[in-house]
C-alpha cells in the first residue's frame, strides 16, 4: 500500500511541469513526531469499525438482507415541517433580501432562546447559556479544548466511546492497561444491574471532569432524580465538573429527569451537551447544543461560559443556517407534535424488540427510556457475540465490549428502523434455536 | 453581573420542587482550574471584537448607513441551481426512499471525488485523500488535535488569528511577550512590502508546522509558484509539516497556484485546507475541506491521513449532507459557472476599491488575487486608524494589528458587498479630505 501509494507520487511527479530544485527522496517522512497521545488510542473508533464488519459481512454473504441494529442511526423522514423550514431557509439565502453571511457562532438567537425554553422551562437557563452546534460529538471535543491538559476523567463504564477515547487524544488518559483494557488515568465508574445501572458513588475517587449520560449510551437505562441528586452532591462536595449528555432525553417514559438542570444546584456543577439527532432525526442533517451556566466557574472564580464562548469563536464558526432554520422549526407547535410521533414509533419498535429477546429468556436492559436495548448474555463474549447474531441472522448490533470493559457479556441493540425491518428482526430472533444465545 | 446571576440561581432553586440535600454555597466554584493555555489568549477573537465595535458606533451613531467592509462576509445571494440542490435534499429526507442518517465521518464521497477532480486536477490527489468538513478555522482546530502537545510553529506575520489563537488554546504558543505582543515560542515569519509578502526563509527557524495561507489574508497577496517552492524545499529540508490555507484560491487571477500541491514534492510535506465559504458564498451555510495525501507521514513513517481519519471519526461527524448536497451542486459545469461569476462581481468590488485608495495617496496591496486590500498608512496605529476611519466615514475595517504585529500601520478592507454599497464607500473614502490618512 505504503509503496503504490509512493509509486503514484512518483509518476505525478513526473508530469508536472515545475520541476524539483533537487530530487527528493522517496518515501520522505516529515520530522513531526506522532502525538504519543494518538498512539495510544486503541485501534479503530468502534462505530467505524462496526460498519467496516458489516461491510465484510455483505461481501461474504452477497444475498444476505442484512438488517442494522448497530449504529444508532435514525431511519424515519425528516417531518415535513421541519424539510419545509430548511428549503425555506435555502430558497431565501438564493434571493438578495434573504441572504445571510455567517451567523453568531453560538448560534441563531431566536433558536438558543428557543431550546432554552422548551428543554430548560423552569430551570432557570437563558438562551444565552446555549451554544447551538454541529452535534454532541463534537461539542465533546470542544469542551475537552476548553479543559487544561491536567485535568482527570470519570466516565460510566459502559459509556459513548468519544468520552475516552477523545480523553486519550487530549492526553488525560495515561497508559493503556493490557490486562482489563482500561487507561490508567481514566476512573471506570461501572454501571451495571447490581447497583441499578448508577455508579457507587462512595466508592469513587475524586475527578476534575464527570462524564455522565442519561438516557445511557449504550445501557438505554435513564437515572432517576434521586440519583442524579447524589450525583450532583457528589461533584460538588468535590468541585467536580459534571458533563451531562442528554442526547436521548427525548426517549425518557418513566418521568426521570430530562435534564442535569432539574437537579437544584446543578448550574454550578454541570455542563449539558444535547443533540436533535435522535429527537428529530438529524444525524445526517447535524445540530446539537451545549448549555454551559453563567453560575458554573473554575476553582479561581473565573466563569466557564467565557472560555467556552472563545473556543466557539476560535475553534467553530457556527452550525449551518439552514439546518438552524430547520431546527427552530422542530420546536414550533407542529413541529414538535411531528417529531414526538417519530421518536414513539421508535419507542415501540424497541418494546418489539425486548419482547424478542425476553422470548428467548434473554435479561435486558433499557428500551423504555432510550432508544437502546441492552441485552446480556452472562460469560459471553461480546465480540463473539456480535459476529455469532450477524453470521446466524445477519443483524448487526454492537458488542457491548466496544463501550468499555464493563460492556463484556452484552450487546447493544439499536431500535432505529422502519417497523417492517423490526418485526422482521424480531422474527429472525425468534425464530433461532434458544441455545444459540447460551 | 456574578451578583445578578447568583441571584437569579437562588431564585430558581427556591422554586424548584426537589431540594438540595445540603444548604448549597452561594458563588460555589468547581476546583477544576482554568486551563493555564486559556489565560494566555489576548483579549477577545478578533472577528466579535469588531463585531462589538461596530455595534457600539450603531448605538452611538443610530442614523448612521453603516458600511461592513471588515469581517470577510459574503453578501450575493447562493446561485439558484445550489439552493435548488439544497432544497432537493431536504426535500428527499422527508421522504422514506430519500431519507438517509448517518453519512461517512469524511463526506460524501461523490463530493470527495468531485473536490479531488476540480481543485486538483492532474496533481493526483484523490477523494479518499479529501475531507470535507463545515469549514476552514474548524479545521484548523481538528488539525491542532491532531498533533502532540511539543509541536513548535510558525505562522506568516500577519495573518489569519485562527493560527495563533488554537496553537494558544493547544499549549504551543509559550507566554506572551508584553513588548512586542509576540508569543515567545510561535516563530512569526514577517510577509511585508519589501520582502514582497514572503517570508526571508534564510532566516527562519525550523518549527514542525508552518501555517502558511495563499492568497493571504490579511494581505491579499498570492505567493507565487517560486515562493512556494523555496517554501516547499524548506519543509522538506527542515522536515517541517505545511499547514496550507487555499480558502481565497478562487480569488486568484494571475497565475500564481490555487494549490500547494502544483509543487512537485508538497504531498510529503503538506496539509491544505480550504472552503466554500468565500468560494461560494457559504460563510453561513458552512462547507469546507481539508486534503491529507497518503504520502504525508511522521517522522516514524506513520501516514498521517490514518491519525487524522481517526480525528474526524472521533471528534468530528461529518459536514451536513443538505449543505454537502449544494458543494456538490456547486461543482457541477452550472454551478461552478455561477459561483465564478460572483467571485468576479467580489474582484470588480475591490478594483473599485483599490481606486479609491489610491486615489487617496495610499499604498494599497492586495485586491488582485483575494477578495481583500491590505492598506498602508506609514506611521499611524492601525486600532487608531480602525476608529478614526469608523467615526469619519461609518465604514468598518479591520486594523491591521489584530493580524499580527506586522500588521501595525495597515487596515484590511474586504470588498465583499453589493455593487452601489461598494460604490458608496468608494464615494466616502474619496470625499475624505486626505490630511486624515496622514
Amino acid at each position: 500500500m505504503l509503496k503504490q501509494m509512493v509509486h503514484a507520487s512518483k509518476t505525478n511527479l513526473e508530469v508536472e511541469s515545475l520541476r524539483p530544485v533537487e530530487e527528493r527522496e522517496i518515501g520522505h517522512c516529515t520530522k513531526v513526531r506522532r502525538s504519543v497521545n494518538m498512539e495510544k488510542l486503541q485501534s479503530g473508533y468502534l462505530f467505524p469499525e462496526i460498519s467496516m464488519r458489516e461491510y465484510e459481512h455483505s461481501q461474504k454473504h452477497p444475498d444476505a438482507k442484512i438488517i442494522r441494529l448497530g449504529i444508532g442511526d435514525t431511519t424515519e423522514p425528516v417531518p415535513n415541517c421541519i424539510a419545509f423550514a430548511m428549503t425555506k431557509k435555502a430558497i431565501d439565502l438564493s434571493t438578495v433580501e434573504g441572504y445571510s453571511g455567517y451567523g453568531d457562532e453560538q448560534g441563531n438567537k431566536a433558536l438558543r432562546k428557543r431550546i432554552a425554553e422548551k428543554f430548560y422551562e423552569n430551570m432557570g437557563i437563558k438562551g444565552e447559556e446555549v451554544f447551538v452546534s454541529d452535534g454532541a460529538q463534537c461539542d465533546i471535543s470542544r469542551i475537552q479544548m476548553l479543559l487544561g491538559s491536567n485535568v482527570t476523567v470519570a466516565v460510566q463504564d459502559p459509556s459513548f466511546p468519544a468520552y475516552i477515547d477523545s480523553s486519550v487524544i487530549f492526553g488525560r488518559a495515561g497508559e493503556l492497561q493490557g490486562q482489563n483494557g482500561k487507561y490508567e488515568r481514566i476512573v471506570y465508574m461501572k454501571c451495571a444491574p447490581e447497583n441499578d445501572f448508577f455508579p457507587d458513588l462512595s466508592n469513587t475517587p475524586r475527578t476534575d471532569i464527570i462524564f455522565f449520560c442519561s438516557p445511557n449510551n449504550p445501557t438505554g437505562t435513564a437515572a432517576s432524580a434521586s440519583q442524579l441528586r447524589r450525583l450532583v452532591d457528589f461533584a460538588t462536595a468535590n468541585g467536580s465538573l459534571i458533563v451531562y449528555d442528554s442526547s436521548y432525553a427525548a426517549y425518557i417514559s418513566d418521568g426521570s429527569p430530562t435534564s442535569i438542570y432539574q437537579i437544584p444546584g446543578a448550574k454550578q456543577v454541570a455542563i449539558e451537551v444535547s443533540s436533535f439527532s435522535k429527537f428529530a432525526g438529524f444525524t445526517g442533517v447535524r445540530l446539537g447544543w451545549t448549555v454551559v451556566p453563567e453560575e458554573l466557574s473554575y476553582s479561581n472564580g473565573f466563569p466557564i461560559i467565557k472560555d467556552y464562548d472563545r473556543i466557539v469563536c476560535t475553534c467553530f464558526n457556527g452550525a449551518s443556517n439552514i439546518v438552524q432554520a430547520g431546527g427552530l422549526a422542530c420546536l414550533s407547535a407542529e413541529g414538535f407534535q411531528a417529531v414526538s410521533r417519530v421518536v414513539n414509533h421508535y419507542k415501540e419498535n424497541a418494546k418489539i424488540l425486548v419482547e424478542a429477546f425476553r422470548g428467548l429468556g434473554m435479561e435486558v436492559y433499557g428500551g423504555q427510556n432510550a432508544p437502546y436495548l441492552w441485552v446480556h448474555f452472562p460469560g459471553s463474549s461480546s465480540w463473539e457475540l456480535f459476529a455469532e447474531i450477524l453470521e446466524k441472522t445477519h443483524i448487526v448490533t454492537i458488542p457491548g465490549r466496544g463501550f468499555g470493559p464493563a460492556g463484556e457479556e452484552y450487546i447493544r441493540v439499536s431500535s432505529f428502523g422502519h417497523r417492517e425491518t423490526i418485526l422482521e428482526a424480531s422474527n429472525r430472533l425468534t425464530s433461532l434455536h434458544k441455545h444459540i444465545f447460551k
